[in-house]
């Protein structure tokens, strides 16, 4: 589902026609970045560079486009010549999809035409947060559950389709184990889990009569959701059909617990299964879960394995959005130099000039500060922003998902224990440069001087 | 974009597969409602109903659909054959989209074969949360702004691009007075609206040529942004704007204070504007406003003129999901009677048997009280449940964006004033018929059973 080509603010095209008629040569720089971390969280996941590339190589205006930007009366004919024929010609710089970043470091910078840097603003900004926003929730429920599988149920309360499928990829990237959205398994090649609805059991005249039915069509892959009438009755009908499908050569997958007391149930059914020879059924634990309901059921021992996560995680409820923004840093004439800029609004002050995050290494490879620094400044650690498009090409393979989902745990094994606690505190130290800091002082002394009228 | 149509949880093809080889010819009635409202939330407003229609009418399995599913080994060649040639065949029952309702009312209620009412679940769920979701959040934007407009500005921050089209929808819809989304007013006829970000203002060598230059292309149509740099010269720049457009026979539509104390600056650049005879500019605010602030802003009588809001309508955030449910009412053989069934899960007790929903009006045509019924009985009042669907077929006339926009107006008029307050504890009233309480208690000593073996 690449976005549409009017999926733009109306004020990115009407300033594009301002840019055009005054100066349209005019070459720019944006930074995309989250200018503050969400309460409660120590680090976010950056995700959605796929799709973000995706929409910059396939960005064009179509007929039908033309046409009802027309309608509007705000456009210049040559104006809208210009957009029939647009393409992306500048060059983009992005963090790797899975790198774990923080306020205030760019991860994504545009630098282009003022026109085309413009004209991405908004649909960057609702791709990586939407991806970004999720993959950091994920990653918070991945490293709560820690041996124990996560699985995504979490389509039914998405904002929508699009929400739906990005919450399944970039769930599966920061360490999920698979979703039951099978579209998305389809899209991603993502493992597809299901177990059964309360309403399939309330279907027959009995629960067991359910079970049977259900685990006669999938012997070896049967998870049987026992809390639809009384949650005991559901386990002993759960082990009789385990025994049933013992006795013809199959395994029960497992049950799931779906309400109720979670520790309290999951302990009685460990029990009442082991008693019973059917050690090896799983218990799948769902209903309103999230990191830090996860982390309390096993910090008390409850002999869970795994895990259904849904709204919690899909809709990301404490932290339904990233305060992500796409802010000038450099803007110029073409022949001439592209000269550092910022924003002095109150509360609101930007980072100026082409930057880079760099992060600095210690011993065993183990991730010690980041610094913001310009790009020209020579600072010795992994510089985090690698070149994607440049001139309007790929200049870079996209890593395929497993690959990013290896590199998302092997990261953040690097970073430092308490970063990945789920009540974590702990802030991980970004320096700015204090040549970047001086050219910030700089600029805020004459910049106000453009006010003046 | 209308789901694709493996846009479901992997549970409902493995039920459908079960129900296939077992009961295929059962049928079912399946209602969708919201458990419990939202905290801080007194009613919610109905949307989606459109796209739900378009899904169900045009659900299909096409042949990569089918390829897929064959990869997962689950499903057999009959049950393939049978999704290939799926067409849904029952009937749908649902409010007009624009409806106010309440915790336990169906807004949509399917009757089919179990199959057909299963395999909607997930789709149907995931539309109706996101747009009544937003919708429910932006009457409440609205009506906090009383006579002020109110703008959707939240592309940049929604859950992806589906639900930012959906934004646009669900807040006109709502009351909202038009969008920044240029895709959504292309898709629904909804005023397109922009006005000019910082990094505009920024690509000038000063604040008044970046204003000069926006205002000599669109001189009618001008809203300039006057906190880049220092927001009372921002307002100076922007009055001699207005007057150099007044001598041209102009008028300068407004500016826009996007930071700092907006009450303050709303004063201070109204003094300004209005000593100099720019008596008609209006002002416009944004900068994370929920209907909270606006409140508060107005409250202090401050002369905003029009408020834009972004992410906290379009992500809903004080409320990021709905406990939105699809629960099995009835079900019965095709040649038996359809019969009543509930779940009785601890915490997640349903309502059996084919419901209405009733609303009692005093004098006047005011709302008293909703009553949820048996579709038998006979109340005396509105019902709000209507037929959309018989036998596959639509039977009913979606209404224009514009009309359920008056429908939604009208309607809060006549609901108890506490009911529509930004702070509201207003809890209206929804009974349980004695008919429909007799009958679960009835089967809360019965349906027990099921679960013994």
């Amino acid at each position: 589902m690449k976005p549409h080509s009017l999926l733009v603010d109306l004020y990115e095209l009407t300033m594009a026609q301002a840019y055009f008629n005054y100066h349209r040569d005019t070459m720019a720089t944006f930074d995309l970045f989250v200018r503050q971390l969400p309460a409660g969280r120590s680090f976010l996941l950056f995700a959605g560079l796929q799709d973000v590339v995706s929409y910059i190589k396939g960005l064009r205006f179509g007929v039908g486009d033309i046409a009802f930007l027309k309608t509007q009366r705000l456009f210049t004919p040559a104006f809208l010549r210009y957009l029939k024929d647009f393409r992306f010609r500048g060059d983009v710089w992005a963090m790797p999809e899975g790198t774990v970043f923080f306020a205030g470091e760019p991860v994504i910078r545009v630098t282009s035409s003022i026109i085309e840097g413009q004209i991405l603003e908004s649909c960057l900004l609702n791709t990586v947060n939407l991806a970004t926003m999720l993959a950091s929730k994920a990653a918070r429920v991945v490293l709560a559950a820690g041996h124990c599988g996560v699985f995504d149920f979490s389509l039914r309360r998405t904002h929508g389709q699009d929400a739906a499928i990005k919450a399944a990829r970039s769930s599966y990237l920061a360490g999920f184990s698979g979703t039951s959205n099978v579209r998305a398994a389809q899209l991603y090649d993502i493992p597809a889990v299901g177990t059964m609805a309360h309403s399939f059991v309330m279907s027959f005249k009995s629960e067991l009569d359910s079970f049977r039915a259900y685990s006669n069509i999938f012997p070896g892959r049967s998870i049987l959701l026992v809390d639809t009438y009384d949650t005991k009755s559901g386990i002993k009908n759960a082990i009789q059909i385990g025994k049933e499908l013992k006795r013809r050569g199959y395994r029960l997958l497992g049950i799931r617990l779906d309400s109720g007391d979670i520790v309290c149930l999951a302990r009685l059914a460990r029990r009442m299964l082991d008693r019973e020879g059917l050690t090896y059924v799983k218990i799948f634990a769902s209903g309103n879960l999230d990191e830090f309901k996860i982390a309390r059921i096993l910090s008390k021992s409850a002999p869970v394995d795994n895990f259904g996560v849904g709204t919690n995680m899909g809709a990301s409820v404490d932290a339904p959005y990233l305060d992500v923004i796409y802010k000038i840093s450099e803007v110029g004439s073409p022949r001439g130099k592209l000269l550092p800029t910022m924003k002095l609004s109150a509360g609101k002050v930007t980072f100026p000039g082409r930057k880079q995050v760099v992060r600095l290494c210690g011993k065993k490879g183990r991730y010690l500060k980041d610094v913001l620094a310009l790009e020209k400044e020579s600072i010795y650690g992994k510089p985090l922003l690698k070149k994607v498009i440049r001139r309007g090409s790929l200049r870079y393979r996209l890593p395929s998902l497993k690959s990013v989902r290896r590199y998302v745990r092997t990261q953040l094994a690097r970073f430092p224990v308490s970063l990945t606690h789920v009540r974590s505190r702990y802030s991980y130290p970004v320096a700015v440069s204090r040549t970047l800091k001086r050219l910030m002082s700089q600029l805020q002394s004459h910049l106000p001087e453009r006010s003046q009228s």
